[in-house]
């Protein structure tokens, strides 16, 4: 229990909306302190430090929630509220979400845990919570109007079930749910097997993160919660690459990857350099006779997917979304191709009217990336990311999976860019080397003739990408 | 053969087009009678009254077509003609449908059989009709210009096939077929295995529906046929919630959901309460070694799904499609977001441009569900439909799966609400019972001080969701 | 080797681009000669000269990169560059490629073949190739950025690897991913296995094509980059009805259809009148114990799917994605919808507005085929392809499988239209024969008085469609 001593942020009474409840602060008191978690950094697995022990699962840019055990019950705490949060380094997003975060922050039991969950509601309209894809009592379903009403601003409501099939889960409110999964309300769910599972291997690493999505105008900071397909911010856990944690391994790990998708659409989720397997989904692990090989596992609106691989190729490998538009930033939703066209003058008049923006180039789109043109602020360029070769041009959906020989187990610190064996990596062609049928190699390094950051150590410093360094919960 | 003898209409000679047709009335004479339903009720399934037996389908808001059997063959006749559609109370759309609505009636035969269908033609255009997923002679594949010529206004086609393969189909048009799929041409079709199938479970209930889309500007009636992405109806069998009828089984009851895709993205289906397992695709049964579990099946277009589970859950649980675009009315794709803003004036602007519009509130959605300001004509609100515990805040793909102890086989009637047992709905925290280390229930209901009905014998008086009477083919 | 001889096309050193190469000729002069080809014609497969033989791919309007053996490395020569590519008959477009086309060539190896590819950069900007779904070593994956420099135009860059694992894949730049893939730099690679594969199966045809898309004013020829949903032209290796070639096979082949998405949206792709299994994924092949039956298999982006089946039903068999909004071409996205509408005034004002410009029908779509309106040059009508029986009133990713008793092994050339036998397809109904109880079936021919082109032979000339006369390579 003291590992979490520190971090947690007993917030007390506050926000308008509660001071107007019905609820007393006595009341209030004897419910389980509320702990929230604002920085956007991927923390250390929560170990349990009661109840049957698990392997905990890292959250992607996240936070797994303490709890209390009374009476033999796990008791949680949710806060439903407004939030700021960090979507990359130099934007930051006004949503709503769950204790300080969106999205909020995971839940992990154990099968056969009975659970209470405490939801408050500091938000100023209604809200409700949905455990998606758990057997539950048809009263702790969470659907306002059907099942249960609404909860008001300043309410708290208690929900209680027993965590009866293991496996992947997510919650989210169900009332007015469009607008607030377009806020950002969503959190994570994992119910661990209580015995040696056949169907749920032990992995080494074992990561969750949520797609969701949102719609932000360069400038801007909240989301338009009406917009149903063109969304401009394409993100997990509610961070865009460069903001994105890379997922760090040892080779040989089994590895698990955990993705549920709360967006609007399909998100064909591609790893490079490994193949995987789709184990499991929010509907329960899946046979193993059943299972398809996979490279790219396209996750349906309100799907989740277990993907299981051997971690055997190091490197430094993509891990993204492969819709093209979904690797890239807000900008790029706002600028119109000029291939092939001379367009000074057209962006001379677009810049009379949107001043700011900025149009594409005439080759393509690679030079926007080396622009220094002013943005508005608090907005994101459209396909940033510094790599140790140089831009990787990319934007939203994209992180990368880092596999180390050295990589110890249960560190999940980013371990630099890899640095490639001799001979193992593409290179500018040089020429013949004097007939002898092979081409010249580049001498010093594999690359020819770029800026290759090799040291691990120093990484930080030279490049702009989002090196996390975990924090940890005090105590560790 | 008498149960369907009442509600049948013999439609005779009728309409412009036909009138110019080539076809004698003695010709049309010595057709199969044409049947029609204008009524938007599930009808109870069609019991078949001669033929090899079989456990009939519920066609959700929709009815199956009754036959004749003429030296051995099964005789069916679908006429393709525009049709008023009620799409839920308070909302019609000029569709075009066959025999009299849209989707037009499922059509269920058995493995072997011999089919003759013939197509009447009453729409200003050509048509065809082509039988998704079956196995028939190149010839009747009903691809007009590649394996037949069109079916020119006023002219009757003849279709002839055996049923070869068991499972799951739709019909709709291969000609012009944006514009009659847009505009409502589809159906479904069913052919029961002869014998006992390895993979084609008995099961004690079986739906079937369609997923369509539609975009009607609010206070309009007529589709936008040229729409390709942005539909603003999004419906099952051409009717959306609130006008959408439950699906109701017995608890322990095995059932099947046969769901096909004609609109023009994917839907993923969720069920709540329960995991299900896909069964069969419109490709075939699928062998019990790949089948999945899921608790949302993400349905391609042109695709068909059947999903099985045992109902051993009460109450009522949600069945919607996931993308919660997809469960709002036409109003909610027209309407600016406004949170955080102080929208006084940007309303008073739109008002003048565009009357009877409304702004989304500052705070979120939710409060639009409880508006009162005057709709457009022939518009569903957004966000609507009343459960028993308030508003349930949804529109378009969403109805409910209601499982009860004493549903009696058969009984395809509305069962009333879920009464939630003692201690197990969610409830409002009122503090912590003298220390007690149990929050306090509430004493007298599950919910705290809201709108509960329980009584199910008045449901459908006290709220406005649309209660189902199933009235039956005349003779039941 | 000399069956490739004649077909190749050396194209030395061309282009402003690599004139500012540092590239000497005399280092050029050492690589693999470029092969370029321009006809959009599907190739007969390239039949091995060398290596380990293996039964080749055919690729849709398409061919196989040649390749020449070094020391024992197969070596091959992309080429980047923009290219001309017609995309149907009286429709060109101005394309980012690979030698001389859109998408670039297929490349094809054996399972443990080292493969040396050298990558010239014509084109304005930076790019990369990514080998997607394949096992390399983590510096030759292609992320510009990521893994290595991004190959700067004018320049030639080296990957080497060896081709670990059968199956299908694809390759695409990693840098400006968006632009580069929005102007069709993509192609498909196959590597057979090397020895008999228990889940591979042997097939006697085997086609291979990717899904893309582009968003092309009517008028216009090159791509708008910037469209992230709103594409109108939906294509097959960069092909549209009628201008995609049919795909032609003898009664019982079994055959394999390989297909990669490579769009922003899934496509499911639905085949008439047979059911199929999805064998394999580019993550490899499918255990046979977890593969489903399907006629419509919905692909991700970023996804490969191959499917098989026995071609058991002779018949002109249609081939298409199901999103009826995919098999329209360009015009059908351009034009409002005036269904119920006297649209005389409306036309006007259009037409003044966009010259050139047509309207829909009042009574649905299928009268726009027929139009003889004048179109904007270099633009496609919406409906269009003509089969034996009129407009079929398709576009985009339609194509049809043409099954027959006596397509030789081997030949790839499109037989004509099928002709049904007897008694086989659909008719006009003419009354009832003398109270027989049978309809009277057309004396003459199975269709009524239509324009059934039945001879093959001279369907060439009848006909509008384009029919695709293999030139093959010289030699064969």
């Amino acid at each position: 229990m003291n590992s979490r001593r520190n971090f947690f942020k007993f917030a007390g009474i506050a926000g308008g909306a509660l001071a107007a409840s019905a609820v007393s602060k006595v009341a209030l008191a004897a419910l389980p302190e509320i702990t929230t978690q604002t920085s956007p950094d991927t923390m250390p697995p929560l170990v349990p430090g009661n109840g049957r022990p698990y392997n905990p699962v890292v959250t992607l840019n996240g936070w797994t929630l303490p709890w209390r055990m009374k009476n033999g019950v796990k008791e949680f705490h949710l806060v439903a509220e407004p939030v700021v949060r960090e979507m990359a380094p130099g934007m930051k997003a006004h949503l709503w979400g769950y204790n300080g975060q969106s999205p909020g922050p995971t839940i992990e039991v154990v099968e056969g845990d009975h659970v209470r969950i405490f939801v408050t509601n500091r938000l100023p309209e209604h809200t409700s919570v949905h455990w998606h894809g758990q057997r539950v009592p048809n009263g702790m379903d969470g659907v306002s109007g059907l099942t249960q009403p609404a909860i008001q601003p300043g309410k708290t409501f208690v929900y209680e079930f027993v965590a009866r099939r293991p496996g992947t889960f997510m919650y989210h409110p169900h009332a007015d749910e469009m607008t607030q999964m377009a806020m950002g309300m969503m959190g994570s769910w994992i119910t661990h097997p209580k015995n040696k599972h056949p169907l749920i291997a032990d992995v080494d690493r074992d990561f969750v993160f949520l797609l969701n999505a949102y719609d932000v105008e360069p400038g801007a900071s909240r989301p338009n919660i009406m917009t149903m397909t063109e969304f401009n911010l394409w993100s997990w856990n509610s961070r865009v690459f460069p903001g994105i944690d890379t997922l760090n391994v040892r080779k040989n790990d089994r590895v698990r990857i955990r993705v549920g998708n709360l967006t609007m659409t399909n998100h064909p989720i591609h790893l490079h350099g490994h193949e995987f397997t789709v184990t499991g989904t929010d509907g329960g692990a899946i046979p193993k006779t059943a299972r398809w090989p996979e490279v790219t596992t396209d996750i349906g609106v309100g799907q989740m997917r277990q993907i299981e691989f051997i971690a055997d190729e190091e490197g430094d490998w993509a891990l993204h979304c492969h819709k093209s538009h979904h690797t890239m930033n807000a900008m790029g939703h706002s600028v119109p191709s000029m291939i092939g066209v001379d367009h000074k003058d057209v962006a001379d008049k677009i810049n009379r009217l949107i001043p700011a923006y900025m149009t594409m180039g005439d080759k393509g789109m690679a030079d926007m990336g080396m622009m220094e043109m002013p943005l508005p602020e608090n907005t994101l360029p459209m396909m940033t990311g510094e790599g140790p070769f140089g831009g990787v041009e990319m934007g939203g959906m994209f992180s990368v999976l880092k596999v180390r020989k050295d990589q110890k187990p249960g560190d999940y610190k980013d371990p630099g860019w890899y640095v490639h064996p001799k001979g193992t990596a593409a290179y500018e062609y040089q020429g013949d080397a004097a007939g002898l049928g092979e081409p010249v190699r580049p001498a010093a390094a594999d690359h020819a003739g770029m800026h290759h950051h090799h040291a691990p150590a120093s990484a930080e410093k030279e490049i702009e990408v989002q090196v996390v360094k975990p924090k940890g919960h005090a105590g560790h």
